[in-house]
């Protein structure tokens, strides 16, 4: 049940403690992939999949601007502090709880909300207000196991605008998607996220190592990997759902 | 230009120091409206009148949780703390003005946002971060005249998930409007909000004075009354654009 | 009883739930009127308005220093930050609370005051800690009524440091009104409260709008019309204060 | 000049970079004076002081709830938390550097703020928003020299309610103290403040080691006592404001 | 430089602006390995690659409590939450900037501080408060080189109190591992961190899946991997300080 | 019991509600002293206290950084805000509590910490988390007695970096102290702790009134004095520890 839609007379009938919370970021993605990508990504992949699951399951709202401060020299890119984002979301899903609505599944679509929804999800969790688990989308899949099936690709890795993201715009939205910018994006794109040495990422912002923004080679991108990565993710999803509505979720106790 | 779909790229070439921001809310608009009735609101009067207006402007993303504790008897209301929501809000607006969008109108679908919003425009225009004006939607329209143009109603006043709210998702989304319930609606109806004494709300949670959450008759509710709001808010939000595009934004000095 | 006065024995014999708790602002009232305006006000009608309750009512003594950030450029305006004002009077509410005085009523005599005011009620409401409402005197009084009675004022609104404010320091302490100052008052004051446009008030700071601070025709005070004022007021809040005394506080549960 | 009492104005005409600011607390003093004694006592003696120091100095209302949760088993008690207690001090002390009066001795008359209000004066003056020092009335005072001219007593310690404050008050306003419940407050004093172990005091609440909330002998007091110390007091403060009008407040540099 | 040690006048006299800040935790590692596990490793491996280095390197003191709420239920324990680390490193940080030792890096000795550690590196870096990076000594061990070297573990992972923390402990101080107990430890191990499903840790406490909160076979520990462990984590922490002491450290503009 | 050399099993098998948190400072302790200094004293007093103590006593790790700001300008000295140093301390003793251990005694080696300690114990007490007192060692101590037996000094009173604790770190550790600048040290020391006027302290720094950070004589100390003041710190603290164990600690209730 998509709560935006829905009437509370609607959502106080359904019988489910389930829901799940979409959690995206505006920010850049390239020349040629929207601003909004981790929102429709995050909010496509929770919709399909809280329909697949077996219980029924609410779905939230999508929350739009996340941590992103690591892009912001490039123009567009909305942000707000970690402890502002990790206080709206936790309350988010708090108030989802007090209609007993506590088993939440945070879907995610960005990196940089990893961290700080691991933090919020401990936190709701060990307070029992709600079992609160972040899933981001790109986490969950199986990229070897996808590029074997459906891409051309050397490496298929999770990149930034990448062939990855790129894809599933153009499954789920292809307008959104310049096309006829992907070499322009793959030109000023880097290899990898970060400069690394000693096991440290010694760089805090995207354009300290990506010219365009783009980490990976966009013009790798199809629908058809778009569709399979979306396909993938929503069953994860829906597994990952049917899971924790039957999980145990009692806290131990002191050894 | 819509932020959510477009480039990064395509956000740098915009010529402009205009922004909006739509805020909205979550919440119970009794059992005939969505719970997402003040976002869609929002976000359609936001995105329309910043396309009539004569400078581009910048559209950010739609922030879907406010201040609704108010309504947290009736399931499915989201909510976050006041702190939080105006710390969210305001981290937000200084992220688009670090890209140079440093006049911000906020358009707001929800009366319980009100008061919140005023601080935050008053705490980011007083630390020059970015003149930031919060547009309430409903509070520019002259209802007194629309009710003349195009309603039958003795009186048009906001009321909750009532004819002015039910009349606007009527006309910009139909099908969310569950309109066989809405004699239903008007018999849980309160006929005001709260209840006074001596200038002071007794109360704090609509559960306080109505039986369904809605205040107003729903029934007297119209697509074409929601066209003429909608017609309404759209311009004022124009001019208020082409308004605050042009005004001088120093701050006074010491007196 | 008035708490200052009383030592800790008088206090406890004291057999009521019910509290005041006077809350003003030390900030310009134009060049005629004190610094002080707001609290004089604020502590005189709670103190009088509490004695003629029929239960007795605890006096707490008055917070001097609120949200006035918008009269900063005229000298002498003191002001601290809304969260800081929230907590400092959120949590003296909360102390009045430890001694079984859980029905309390913030006699209120500044207009920046009141969404705080409205949001520390709430919090303390919900949580149960105590039944609070804010009573801000001037919105409690019916101004046509009062002008038609002992005004020659075309129109009697609030202002600031204007008819009504300054009419009642005149009635509570005459010496503290410069009233051959009155004139020059009037000259360099505001019509009107700020400057609108389309529902938004475009300015945060009286300096923007109002040459010495002042809103309305201060010549049109007088003695008379602050009595008045004063005696309104007072019966609204002793007629507030019986009807909170016996109201049923339990919060509603969720539907 | 009185703030409270004065017009922006007359404010806005004073010559001074010298502010007092007035702190107490309202707080049980014992069955015999009253809980706003260390509002009283604090404001008396920063009027006086303020009035015979040679620049004119600026005196600021009086903040009357402070960090007392010490005593809150005593009916009448009101607190705050210490941060939140800071952070109304320090923003209201920025507020009147705000209009050049930077130089800023706060005048206490309890003993429970020092700490914090020693914090406060840090900050403020590290950060070079005003120079800021706690006067605390009864830490100025030689109590050995008052004793031995006005006193019988073996020895004249702070206590509390005890005859240093109990004098005070019946100096300031005798009709705030019972006198005839002098011997009762006697019989339920403690002799000293707290209990004691290798330099620890093991208890933190006035309850725990007095059974009516005093230390001292109460009946030791009298409106000649508390004329001396007033006097003392009054003298201490001017002399500190004029040596603060002349010092260099510049902050030292790195080593 | 170790600071503890120093005197103010000898860190004044260092030629640098290189500084390193060990941080540890205080929690359980199993029933064969001491609760200071993580400080110690830190400690020590920062005072070995701090003095390898070439630029001179100060070495501040080691914090010694992190964010460790997930091993709660074993005995001893200890921790703060997130926001008060964050706070309590960044602060450490900023005031070792304030001397000029504005490059740091943060070596940290537990898995759990990670992601905050992260967040305050950017934090300072970004407001160009001091560049800094969090080093976590194992992230930077290549664990098969080793294993191939100087292990017989078919699999040689970090887990939790497992063979490569208590290698390292018994390199460094043998005394603190209780070798008798290296198969009961193994017996109650848990043989990997948490508990999976669709790239999600459904899991937040080690006693939801470690019976006596190990993971991985203490059994397999030796002096000797400790010894390699140790060594190949000092060359990389001194190799890293290097690096940092010749990096432009400038921030990126707006693209 | 030394918790950082312990494991849990070991800790969990230790049968007592006592616990011990050493509390320093990094910080200057003039020419001739270490950075270190408080930490040093702070944690062999308290592994020596406890240990002479007759129940069991659980000894915690060192915080090693404080609130010290009063000593920035001189190099080495490290510190957090009095906010964090308070959570800091306040949730590692509420850990401490989880276990348990939930009568605490906080060893303290810095003046500048003594009021933060105070509001933390206060705070914990009164919560019912943990009856929690600070023992700062010096204030324990009865210098005179010292003096007497043991030191030819006219007057040994603290100071900072003076003979005291030069002493102290004299016998603790010896080759920490350059004893061949101690006239030198003596030659920028200042006799007394800040410049007061009227019982306030008008300085806030220490570079403010001593040239080199020292305060007193350092060249009077000697491992001698420095035994004498252990002995004596360790007897009190091990004193404490018992009479702290056999405390009633419940809360007094309301009078």
């Amino acid at each position: 049940m998509n709560l935006t839609a829905a009437t509370w007379t609607d959502a106080d009938s359904v019988e489910t403690d389930l829901a799940v919370l979409p959690v995206g970021s505006t920010e850049q993605h390239g020349p040629h992939a929207p601003l909004g990508t981790d929102c429709l990504t995050a909010e496509a992949i929770a919709k399909k999949g809280a329909s697949q699951a077996d219980p029924e399951v609410v779905v939230a709202p999508t929350i739009p601007v996340g941590i992103a401060e690591e892009h912001r020299q490039f123009t567009g890119t909305l942000w707000v502090q970690p402890d502002t984002f990790r206080s709206y979301v936790r309350e988010t899903v708090a108030s989802l709880a007090h209609h007993g609505w506590d088993r939440v599944v945070i879907v995610n679509g960005h990196g940089g909300n990893v961290d700080a929804l691991r933090e919020v999800g401990a936190r709701l969790t060990r307070d029992e207000m709600a079992y609160t688990v972040p899933f981001t989308w790109f986490d969950s899949v199986d990229m070897d196991e996808i590029r074997e099936e459906v891409s051309d690709a050397d490496n298929l890795s999770m990149g930034h605008g990448g062939p990855v993201e790129t894809s599933l715009v153009q499954y789920l939205q292809p307008e959104l998607v310049q096309t006829e910018r992907l070499s322009e994006a793959d030109a000023g794109a880097a290899d990898g996220w970060g400069e690394w040495h000693s096991g440290v990422n010694l760089v805090y912002d995207s354009a300290e190592f990506s010219e365009n923004g783009t980490v990976g080679k966009p013009s790798e991108s199809s629908a058809e990997l778009g569709e399979a990565l979306h396909s993938q993710a929503v069953s994860n999803l829906a597994a990952l759902l049917e899971t924790v509505a039957e999980r145990d979720i009692e806290r131990p106790t002191h050894t």
